[in-house]
Formats: C-alpha cells, sequence, structure tokens
C-alpha cells in the first residue's frame, strides 16, 4: 500500500539560474544563467528570487522547443512565506499552476508529482520549478544580513539558485532521463530543534524513505552508481551515513551530496554546504541529469530532504519536523539497447 | 494539451472539525467535532489547527476502517507559514507526506493531486487533509486580535475548520462519490492589491477555470446541479456571476459559495463570508459530499479558489496573484444504474 510508485515518465529539459557564489563554484561553468550582482535586474531579493524561476523555466523550454500551451501542469514552491517566490516568478506563464511546499525537499517532490501526472495521462507534459535565494532566505528564517550574525559550523548556506525540469512521457529519445520509481517520504520529528542544523534533522528522514525504498524494490545501494541527497551538507551527510552503516548498508563510496557539490569547502566559507529548494535543484540539473543523459551514470537514486518548520514553529517550542523524496533515475541509452 | 485531467477517482470518506462560530452557524449539525473555545487543549492557536487536521483526517480514517498503512499518499497545506499547521498536525500518522501551499485552494488542489495519483495507479488510496483557523491567520496576515482592528465590508472572515477526505480507486459502493474530471488553474495576476477584498482578487481565476473547463468539456452550466466555488463569498461570487454574465453564461440559479454557507450573515458579523482553506473543505465534507453522496445533486462542479500573496509580497508592491481549482463530482448512484 505504501510501496514505491512505478512511474513511466521522462526528465526530457532543464534549465538553471543561479547567483554569484553558485557561479564561482567547482560546477559554476555548468549553470545555464547567473548574475554577478543576485539581483537579476530585480528591486528586491524575493522579487529576483521570482525571476529566477522565470528565467530557468524560460531555458528548459527553449532547449525542448515548446511553448506554454503543450505543458498541462506546472508544479512549483520555494521557501519564502506563502511560496511567493513561485507564485509570482511564473505568473507570465500560461500554464496550470499547483504549488507546492515541501522545503528543500520541493525539487524531488515536483518532479514526482509530475511523473505521477504523465504516468495518470491527465496530460502529457509537466514541469517542476523550485528556487531559493540566500538573502531572502537568511531575512526570513534567520536575522537580515546587515546584521552580520555569526554561523556556527553546522550552518549551511542556502543556495541562490533555480531550477526547472521538463517532464513528460518516455519519447524513446537517446538523451531524456527516465523516472522508473519515486518514493514519497514520510514526515517525522526526530527531536532535534536546532535551526542551523538542518543536516541532522533531515538526515533520518532521507535513511528512512531509503531503506523503505531498498525493501520494497529489493534492491541495494549496490545496484545504483550513486546515491545523491539534496543538501543534507557535510555534516547531516554524515550522519546519513553513519545511520545506515549501523543498518548494516555502507552508501559511502556512492554516495554524494548536492550541498557539498556546489561551493568549495575551504574556499568558500560556507561551513557545513549548500542548502535550500535551489541547492538540489541547480546540481541535479546542472551536474547529475548530464551525466546520465551521457550513460556516464546509468542508474541513481535522487532523494531531495526538507526541513518544514518556521521561525514561528520553532519559538513556540516545536521540533523540526523532516521529509525525503525519492526518485529512481535511468539512463535512457540502455533501454534504447533493449528496443534495438 | 491543457484539457481537463480525465480521471478514475472516488471520494470514499470524509471527516471535518471546527471551531465554535462554525459551529453556531447554520451548518453547525453537520461537522463532525467542535471546540468551544477553539484550541483543541492546545497552548497555541497555530498548535489548535495542526489538531484539527489530525482530528479530521482520524474521522475519515474511523469511517472508512482503514489504518495508516493503507494510504499510500498524503497531500496536505494550509495558510500558516511554511505549511506547519499541516506538517505539525500530520506527523503522528504513517503516512508518506506531500506538502502543498494553494492557499484556499488547497482543498481542490490536494482532491486533484490524490485523483491524479490514484489514477496512475502509483498507490490505490490517498488522503487529502487542509484547514486554517481564524486567530492564527489574523495575527499572520494582519494583525493580532488584541488590536481589535476595523474591517472593512469586503473583508472575509477566516473558517476556523479543518477537513480530510480519502480519495481511492472506484470501489463501486453506492455512497462514494467519484471524481471524474480535474482542471488545474492559472496563476494570474488581475491587479488586484486590496488584501481585505480577496473576492475581487480570485474571481477573475474561477471564471478563468470554469471557462476552460466548459470549453474544453464541451459542457455549460446547464448539465450540473450546482457549481460552487470554495471561498469567494459575497463580494468575489457576485462579481464571478457578473463577469460570467458578460461572457453569456448565467449561473446564478445554480451557484453556492462555501464562504456564504457557513456563517449566518446577519447574526454572525462575517461581512462578506467565510474564507481560508477550512473554509470550502469543511464545507465540502459537511454539507456537499453527503448531497451527491446521497443522489439528491447529481453531477456539480467544485472550485477552490486561492489569493498567494504574502503580507511581504503586498509590502513590497506586489498584487494577489489568485488561483482556481476544478473538480467535477458525481454520485455514484447513476454509475450503478448503468451497471444494473
Amino acid at each position: 500500500m505504501q510501496g514505491a510508485f512505478k512511474l513511466s515518465a521522462a526528465i526530457q529539459a532543464w534549465g538553471t539560474a543561479v547567483g554569484k557564489k553558485e557561479y564561482e563554484g567547482p560546477l559554476g561553468h555548468l549553470f545555464d544563467l547567473h548574475d554577478p550582482d543576485c539581483k537579476f535586474g530585480q528591486k528586491t531579493w524575493e522579487s529576483a528570487e521570482s525571476e529566477m524561476q522565470r528565467m530557468a523555466l524560460a531555458v528548459a523550454m527553449a532547449r525542448m522547443g515548446v511553448s506554454d500551451g503543450q505543458i498541462g501542469a506546472l508544479f512549483a514552491g520555494d521557501l519564502q512565506n506563502q511560496c511567493v517566490g513561485s507564485a509570482y516568478g511564473l505568473l507570465s506563464y500560461d500554464i496550470p499552476y499547483l504549488g507546492l511546499y515541501g522545503a528543500c525537499s520541493t525539487c524531488a517532490e515536483g518532479l514526482l508529482l509530475s511523473a505521477v501526472t504523465v504516468t495518470s495521462r491527465a496530460c502529457s507534459l509537466c514541469a517542476a520549478v523550485t528556487s531559493s535565494h540566500f538573502c531572502a532566505a537568511e531575512r526570513q528564517y534567520r536575522s537580515p544580513l546587515e546584521y552580520g550574525s555569526q554561523r556556527p559550523p553546522t550552518a549551511q548556506w542556502t543556495v541562490t539558485g533555480a531550477g526547472a525540469f521538463l517532464v513528460g512521457r518516455p519519447l524513446r529519445t537517446a538523451d531524456e532521463v527516465l523516472i522508473v520509481h519515486g518514493m514519497a517520504g514520510k514526515a517525522k520529528d526526530y527531536g532535534i530543534n536546532d535551526a542551523n542544523n538542518m543536516g541532522a534533522a533531515m538526515a533520518p528522514a532521507a535513511r528512512d524513505t531509503l531503506l523503505r525504498f531498498f525493501a520494497d524494490t529489493h534492491t541495494a545501494p549496490e545496484d545504483y552508481d550513486r546515491i545523491v541527497t539534496g543538501d543534507l551538507g557535510f555534516e547531516g551527510g554524515d550522519i546519513l551515513c553513519q545511520l545506515l552503516l549501523a543498518d548494516g548498508l555502507d552508501i559511502s563510496s556512492r554516495y554524494e551530496d548536492c550541498g557539498r557539490l556546489i561551493y568549495h569547502k575551504e574556499r568558500q566559507d560556507v561551513h557545513s554546504g549548500g542548502s535550500g529548494c535551489g541547492c538540489a535543484a541547480s546540481v541535479l540539473a546542472a551536474e547529475i541529469l548530464p551525466k546520465i543523459s551521457k550513460g556516464e551514470w546509468k542508474r541513481i537514486l535522487f532523494m531531495a530532504t526538507g526541513a518544514m518548520m518556521s521561525p514561528d514553529s520553532i519559538k513556540q517550542g516545536g521540533n523540526i519536523p523532516a521529509v525525503a523524496h525519492l526518485l529512481e533515475l535511468r539512463t535512457a541509452l540502455e533501454q534504447r539497447e533493449e528496443f534495438l
């Protein structure tokens, strides 16, 4: 009843827009668009985030050569209160809009629901878009940048970036990336209430989803070229690997985390790595999907984790509920060989 | 490409929990649970909202006789920042959790995505839950109740209430309510920026979804026993009817709005009617689904509208983007007759 979703979908195009720090990171040359002052021509950080979403989707649509009318549903969300980054950013598109809130898991949630929707044949092509902006997130979740607050070593750096994906029925092209399974995560409270240690709050959620997925699909870490999390960062990623070791699973040799990949750890002073909805989305699009598309990685698990507290809920004494949504992605090259 | 979604799903059970004012309204006796002080045993209004969600889902699950493990996905959202009403309220359930943000359209969005998910056969049973709480919404969106702010005549009263629904593949029972079509709304900015006149912001979105649905399904208002909106209230409902009259469609004789139904207009001093995610959800569950289930209404359109601004986006000069998601609901009684 709660098994992995069997899906028949493919990611057919993607686009990214990022800020200055992300452009200066090790993946900088792989992002489609960047802006040197992170404002993307807008007056506020919040509007800049919206503009990144708009641009990322425009890139993906141009790459696939589709217009608004060909996209049956648009799944989008972000970290701003009431998800206004998405609501305003995508207003110029004439596409049915379904808003999501999954905190930093939104990238995987949008891809999962896009894949479910095309699998149901409700429509043939969906879009999934998400973003985060460092300056907008800091003043909403922590304190305005002007205060110059110190950050503890477990803190992560919210990525300024957006990623957009087009998900349709498999077209049997060589370069699409197949979504064959999805597994929605369970929201769980693991007793962590330190908003500067999201990795610790989210790692057990990633473990839960991963263990349920392996059990349901009768697979093991060795069956996958990579197991990639969204933004557990250095702290949370280590916790995940240790938790799984205690379960008898060693994923360390094939483990990657988008929050570890996006910045130079020493040079860029980000402490525990990148985070935010835009972290998983921009790294998936810029670094991971191209590798699968080219057949360098044949089969991977991508899992974005989210910490679903609000600043107010923490002040009211709540812990940090976390969730992790998983997708099994496969190269289309092998599938084609089966048909030859 | 952007037509109505063809769905094969049914609402099989539902549950509601509401506050004092809602219990004293004309539908009061129809709600499953209510609390005389609106706190549901919790310390904060925000936690009370979470508790309503938990209780409403418990009622629906008990009514259907299902346990957590039988539900493949749980779609939930609310109006609180970062949707914490849902994230905390549903933590005690061991069910995969997919967070939504559609403002007051969340009830229809959750039902739509539940129906898409069971239609895709990703899983066989989903839950959709949503809520709002007057006191939590006032202090987040407008001002704390203690200020005693005056409200203009176009203002609506946020419903304290939650509704939960179980959506599965049709079971061919006599009392389930079939979901045969869904149509996701497009997010549009119609130039309204008065946060005390949500009805005006949302009415054009309802018109847009309705016109697209009629065109795609080749149907007209006369084909439906009722056309029900979520919370346009008195102001927005009148605007919708007038906009449609200008399009040559008269829906007034079959038009209902959950925000008009839930309170006594004169006696309860709510100005333009009820609003909030909990408005459409609690009225759909308490008043509308039973009528369809019993065959009193055979075919209706249910459309929940959402205003997707944040208090900050309004202060930054943004207008109010709005969206309306639609479901076509049918009685299962007639379907059964076709099989006899």
